[in-house]
């Protein structure tokens, strides 16, 4: 896989990319990511990529020209399954949507800043908006580093041990059961005994259990969906 | 406004807060952040912070005791508004949570990495447990920093231009309308008529307008909220 990150702060973005899983699944050449600074396609001699909005009002708009640049080139270089946007207004990023995105090719996304991109970038680049939850950041960057992390840990061969993600939350539609590990006591804290019983089947019985309940007190949402 | 941000891998979480607006939030004193490597707190000759789950199965677990030191430790040096856990079974963040929570003196973030925290952890140091939503992440320092930028955000001062804040997606309910900005008119795509006629009363109702439509279109459930 391979994506392109399209922002005016590039560095804002880069360290989630160079520790733990992230580094690891690019230096086995799992995953591509490439950074491209949208000053750089600026025809402008300030090197501007932004502008006041029409119609006023607080906050910066983000131009179409150095975007258009931007992903026009690429374009040319490789084709892209989807070009994203980055948005609160965007369609909200679920397990669901990560496990079928870490199987394309190529995506390009673009993250917005100040008060977003002129709306033409939306209608005429773009063909998915993606949002991370109901609230607003500084930016994209953010938001695609969340979307990159969720793709890339699902790419087989990423994670150590591939059951590993596949017993996470959401992949069922249940929450994880509780885990513990040594000491089996501490200040007076005990592991609940059927861990040490050594009882495998019923180990598992437990935790099933347990997630059940977990997920029907805090998110009996998840229980309804297929 | 203090905050301490738990974690195994301090690197990975740092370049959000080196750039833009919570880098200028930082220079300007009006909120702190601090990075606790839970490696500090080992007692283990090895510096180990994990250890294998009791019962079997995948991933690692997070030991209670370097996390009791060091939350013990930032305790007795201040009172701490709450002791936030990120984990994906937690209450889901929104721009509700990150309003009142900008009005806060001191948190701790605890940021689980590998298959999460002992539930000891959780049982007894804990006071509120936040998920960015329903997805997996290799750990919670990204949505430590989504948490961090959320809130950083709305503090008074921030942001160069408050009302910049007020006018953003979810404040009121209601999706952001589209924005434009210079060229009026690119490759034939054009300006709104509406934006460049200066009357400024009939853009406010054409904004209005187009973020009730938006709304309705992509999220109606936000327009059945309070």
């Amino acid at each position: 896989m391979r994506i392109d990150i399209i922002t005016v702060l590039p560095e804002l973005i880069k360290s989630p990319f160079e520790a733990s899983i992230l580094k690891r699944a690019i230096a086995k050449g799992l995953v591509e990511v490439h950074f491209h600074n949208l000053r750089d396609y600026s025809t402008n001699k300030h090197k501007n990529v932004d502008d006041y909005q029409f119609g006023g009002g607080a906050g910066m708009v983000m131009s179409i020209e150095p975007i258009d640049a931007c992903i026009t080139k690429l374009k040319n270089e490789r084709n892209y399954d989807e070009v994203i946007y980055m948005s609160p207004d965007g369609e909200t990023l679920n397990q669901q949507i990560a496990n079928k995105m870490s199987m394309v090719e190529n995506i390009i996304i673009l993250c917005g800043h100040y008060k977003g991109v002129d709306q033409r970038v939306r209608d005429n680049f773009i063909t998915r908006e993606i949002s991370i939850g109901d609230y607003v950041l500084s930016g994209g960057e953010l938001g695609a580093a969340v979307l990159c992390d969720t793709i890339i840990r699902l790419i087989p061969g990423v994670l150590s041990n591939e059951t590993s993600a596949l017993t996470d939350s959401f992949q069922d539609n249940l929450l994880a059961p509780p885990i513990y590990t040594r000491p089996a006591e501490y200040k007076g804290w005990k592991v609940p005994d059927i861990l040490l019983s050594g009882n495998f089947p019923e180990i598992e019985k437990w935790r099933e259990q347990k997630a059940y309940e977990h997920t029907l007190n805090r998110r009996p949402d998840l229980l309804d969906k297929e």
